[in-house]
């Protein structure tokens, strides 16, 4: 077992919630205890806690700590848009009778999902491949054992990885100081990259696969994800490099037809640039058909994704 | 006239070579006097001056102080190995009996082709144009009109250009500190985006003409310029956007046949990020295939580029 394992980044200790700040990292861990549900909303929001299933974990154990649960409810739902874990968790908890039992068991569950599609992904690996990926999908973004990353680590465990490109993903750097980090704590071999040398990596044939979370699949199959995962799908058609999506079913949204409709987050400006004026989508959408697998805990979906993802829904 | 016009980041006065130190902008604007070519070859390797057609300019005015030309000359060509402009300014103030003098023609001959190649590029825009740009291609960047920028000052001057996407081109950020400024100055409207976000722009319909600049042009087409310059045009091909290539007749080389063969710069990884392992190359290198035209002020270039590059290095 590798010593990533041990990182937690969510933790229902004493009645309190208490978040790993992700901002402070890599210089620093720091905690914040969390009483209320307003608290833990404003760690999703300023990304204290950030991560698709994790801001859908951290949202349940923000509903153990409401009175009104359903106006709790309501603050925890707005706080990121893109993000369909947060709304499917919320659901969960509402519905439950015992929501710290709910809130424990979506997070076991987040964990065993992790581990179920990281090895069905590492199948896919060779030895020798070297990967690259984008922004945060371990266990930070996750609260279990990692999507893209738990794919990378079961790679990695198996024999079958040399190295990881970590793109830094700007603009609030999660691959340089949250990937590369947890990458180092499993011993992972990486080098961290700027977004846009991926495509001379691949152009020069140093990239054997690209491994990327997701933050909402919509049902034709079409990926949002981080800012920045688009422009990697586009080249890694070009060059032929094979271009994976790990994510658990709860990131699937049946209900979204296609991503066209994925409402896409725009965060401030200063994240860009504090001098200048700046633009700042938090997402963007991958079209299906620049996919090569989606990675989930319920098998590894292949083209056409519309029909594979209906299987799963109604599995 | 707009007030870029008097951005001027190298002056030749009493004796001294006066650089705009670029790394400190925009907030500060601070001059070093450079008394010897050794400070001159200090001032292009730590790009306090950077650009490849300023550099050459700069070097030029650097042989004026020396002592020893010869070995003054072999100095700053080793300072950075990809732009051909470097090489090309030495060569001609080594052959010249009066360096200042060939030194100030050299400077007012970038002047004079930048107006030209602007004038050119700027016909091939239409009223209500947004465009996206990368790096920094102005005024800084030539110690002229610009060659990127210059297209859209002059596309500006017609009425011909909305607005300017400026990535912020990581990881040393010369859009979102050097040409946002410069596009501010000429009261140009302009927008930093994160390099990652360029692609879901083009796949929204939100940019409608890409212009870059050049460090080196092989013979056949193929452009070596700013790490992020692949990608755009790669995403461009896809989304049915022009990518334009703006640069002065000095930037080919047509002793270099094809990308493949061109030097890449790989600067300090900490660059990139002072905490984890990092990659840094500086430049990527963008196939003629996915070149729409090359503006240059011996005219506009178009495919099959290998005859149009005969023709102007004939001539």
């Amino acid at each position: 077992m590798s010593g990533a394992a041990d990182i937690q980044p969510l933790r229902f200790e004493h009645g309190a919630l208490h978040v790993l700040d992700q901002r402070a990292l890599p210089g620093e861990e720091r905690w914040i205890a969390c009483d209320t549900p307003e608290q833990v909303a404003d760690c999703i929001r300023t990304l204290a806690v950030r991560g698709a299933p994790a801001i859908g974990v951290a949202a349940a154990y923000g509903l153990v700590l409401a009175d009104d649960r359903e106006a709790a409810g309501a603050l925890l739902r707005a706080t990121r848009p893109t993000a369909v874990n947060l709304g499917w968790a919320i659901d969960r908890s509402l519905a439950a009778d015992d929501p710290l039992a709910t809130a424990h068991e979506l997070h076991a569950q987040q964990e065993r999902a992790d581990r179920r599609l990281a090895e069905l992904g590492a199948e896919r690996f060779r030895e020798g491949d070297r990967a690259l990926t984008h922004c945060n999908t371990g266990p930070l973004a996750t609260a279990g054992y990692g999507t893209g990353v738990g794919v990378l680590r079961a790679a990695w465990e198996r024999g079958c990885l040399a190295s990881v490109w970590v793109d830094e993903t700007r603009p609030l750097l999660q691959g340089s100081r949250l990937t590369a980090w947890e990458l180092d704590r499993a011993g992972i071999p990486h080098r961290v990259i700027a977004d846009s040398s991926a495509g001379s990596l691949m152009a020069r044939g140093l990239v054997d696969r690209v491994v990327v979370g997701a933050d909402r699949i919509a049902a034709n199959g079409d990926v949002a994800n981080k800012i920045g995962t688009y422009p990697l799908a586009v080249l890694a058609d070009r060059h032929g490099v094979p271009f994976y999506v790990a994510a658990p079913v709860s990131t699937i949204d049946p209900a979204t037809a296609k991503g066209a409709h994925i409402p896409i987050e725009e965060r401030d400006p200063a994240e860009v640039a504090g001098w200048a004026e700046a633009f700042n989508p938090a997402f963007d959408v991958t079209p299906a058909e620049l996919v090569s697998a989606i990675f989930t805990e319920a098998g590894v979906l292949e083209p056409p994704f519309d029909e594979a993802i209906r299987g799963v829904a109604a599995g």
